[in-house]
């Protein structure tokens, strides 16, 4: 008799962003003369790089003749991607080895999988908000008790409450817990952790001997100066640290799925050796994984030199325009706002203390604009939205005119 | 105190293809003048064929320009995909709904995740020899005890032995079993299951609310008649079995990835209703998975239509020539062979009884050519080797000359 995994019927509720589509698609149902207006998901819409799009079409024709095809490539990642990946990190005085990279299908999968490598009796710091693979992977894995409805937390997790009071970046926990995952820039608040912020965690993690998983798929949005755009910026934190990083907000690759995760080899946990790590999440991917498509990885290659690089970085650029208007906009009706400086993300306190499911309903209600409710990232994400600044310029400009003239607050 | 998941501490050893490329690098450096044959790991070596190329051009171009980029797709699959799949299976006489399938990077990470949704306690049964991720993501799942040294087995697991008594399709377990990995054509041995012999499986299912997880990567090798290609080709099937499959082997999308599985909504489990598995599945992709490279579902596509279908069989065809090339070879040589008649695996058995990493270090040694040793697949797998029929018809036919000429039983 087949028993399912019971840690499943423990998640809360559908995921996050199936759960905007559901109710878009019903309200579009209802109302099918208006045009949505999107800044929920945070999903690029502006076309591949022309330096990208050229090397996807080589690699094309490379697999299309016999004597240039390939096959299976290394689980871990073709070679020449993990170097370039080493030299882009040394650009920002980042040094680390090609096998301290795992190339990968994209930063979520791996932010959800790397859980597997550690015990199920390890304690599980988040910030909270947070993006949901963190919180959702290690109620699967096994890490949490039931969901508390009243707290709406899950027993056993530490929540890091991020808010006004501390710039949407939480001090380290006050007691032991074993595993942190950190983002920065954050997805949802727009926050960006300062030098000294991350360097406390640092600290924290090797006197604990806990391991951060740092989440920085938004680094390149940064725009201010003296943030520190990697983990490993910050001294010895090979020793407690694992990276998280993608293509896809730096250069579009949402559809295209590519990321990477770096598990240093100075990387110490309790059980063994530094390596022990290093070594069990490369059998991890050899095991669960087989490589992530060599098209796109032609594709990454091209993000990280020369013409790629700066079309990628002006892309980047496109959307953090966006975020001035969204911000901008925003203010205009009386709303408070945060974020959107180093980052895509404009994270908005509701109105009149309205609770974030409402506003979110309301405003795709009066103003036809999708946005994301904060509560579905925790419970300190209440009484805000998230804004995201990925669409269309048209589409942005348009979305906060509708705000600007139908919004009743 | 970060604490691993000590069930990665009970693998046995390196997963199998690493260590086979372990062995032959450092073959090859003591060698550097002599060219390695390769016929050793399942990896596809022949051009993408035009119809493919010719859609995976068309989607970058579709990428490059800002009116038909698209970022994420749903996690589940691009809705075409899904519903060419369905026609594709109604061509085999096989009805289910593109909400029955999840179109994902590929079989391997499908077949290691898939033990996920199932509850630690399953008692899991596995043919033996079987494809290493079966075994080892339960292991890493926690579903086994420690690795048997002397019997070369997990305690806890099920094995059915498959070996030439039984033609190399096991019967269903005497014993009481909850979830049973089925693989036909099989890999490694070559052998495919009969209508009769799938039935057993389902009805044996059937009676002890067991779920059946049957990976048909290789159903396009199939080329005498009446073999089934699905498994809800066997009535009732849908019920109890989740079926896995992939583009890898039939089009070459080996480096390309893109694979399906099908959780049928009538199947059923201990805990709940019918379709909660299906609701499982669908919840486990949402959350650990983005969805696959929208280029590669583009290619997937053009796989099953038209043109494409014709150019994928042709390849499948080419594959199977070379079968016919070894089973010839290595019966000239002497040796007793199995397979390859519908698969591209050809099993033989070792000369006098010898292990199969001494045969594997044998015809490295003497003939320049790599195998995989069947060991590496169980113990049943124990004297024997596979022989992967992915090569070019060159190397396939030089391959063969050498263990002609150089081999010494």
């Amino acid at each position: 008799m087949a028993t399912i995994n019971h840690n499943f019927t423990k998640l809360s509720s559908g995921y996050l962003f199936p759960e905007i589509a559901r109710r878009t698609a019903l309200w579009q149902k209802a109302h099918p003369e208006a045009t949505v207006l999107r800044l929920g998901i945070g999903n690029t819409t502006e076309a591949l790089s022309p330096a990208v799009c050229k090397v996807l079409h080589d690699k094309v024709d490379l697999l299309s003749q016999r004597d240039t095809y390939s096959g299976y490539g290394d689980e871990q990642g073709d070679t020449y991607l993990r170097e370039a990946l080493v030299t882009y990190y040394k650009q920002h005085g980042v040094v680390l080895e090609p096998t301290e990279f795992f190339v990968s299908d994209g930063a979520k999968s791996d932010a959800a999988n790397i859980q597997d490598i550690f015990g199920q009796d390890n304690i599980v710091a988040i910030q909270d908000p947070a993006y949901p693979v963190y919180v959702d992977s290690n109620v699967v894995g096994g890490r949490t008790g039931e969901f508390n409805k009243e707290r709406l937390c899950y027993d056993g997790f530490v929540y890091l409450a991020s808010n006004e009071g501390n710039g949407f970046v939480p001090e380290p926990p006050t007691q032991k817990v074993d595993l942190i995952y950190l983002c920065s820039p954050n997805n949802p608040t727009g926050a960006v952790a300062s030098r000294e912020q991350l360097k406390a965690f640092v600290d924290y993690a090797l006197e604990n001997k806990a391991v951060i998983i740092f989440d920085s798929a938004y680094c390149e949005y940064i725009t201010e100066e003296n943030y520190p755009r990697s983990i490993y910026e910050i001294a010895e934190a090979k020793k407690c640290a694992i990276e998280i990083n993608s293509f896809s907000k730096f250069s579009g690759f949402t559809g295209v799925r590519l990321g990477w995760t770096i598990v240093p080899k100075a990387l110490e946990c309790e059980d063994g050796p530094a390596g022990l790590l290093n070594q069990m999440w490369n059998r991890r991917q050899c095991t669960f994984f087989n490589g992530a498509s060599n098209i796109a990885q032609a594709g990454g290659y091209a993000v990280l030199s020369g013409e790629g690089l700066k079309q990628s970085q002006a892309l980047v650029a496109y959307y953090m325009e966006n975020a001035r208007i969204i911000r901008e906009g925003l203010s205009q009706v009386g709303l408070t706002v945060y974020g959107g400086i180093n980052s895509p993300y404009i994270w908005a306190r509701t109105p009149n203390d309205m609770l974030s499911w409402d506003f979110f309903d309301l405003l795709l209600d009066s103003c036809h604009v999708v946005v994301t409710p904060g509560s579905g990232f925790g419970p300190s994400g209440e009484h805000y939205i998230r804004v995201s600044s990925y669409g269309h310029r048209e589409n942005v400009v348009k979305a906060m005119q509708s705000i600007e003239e139908n919004l009743q607050i």
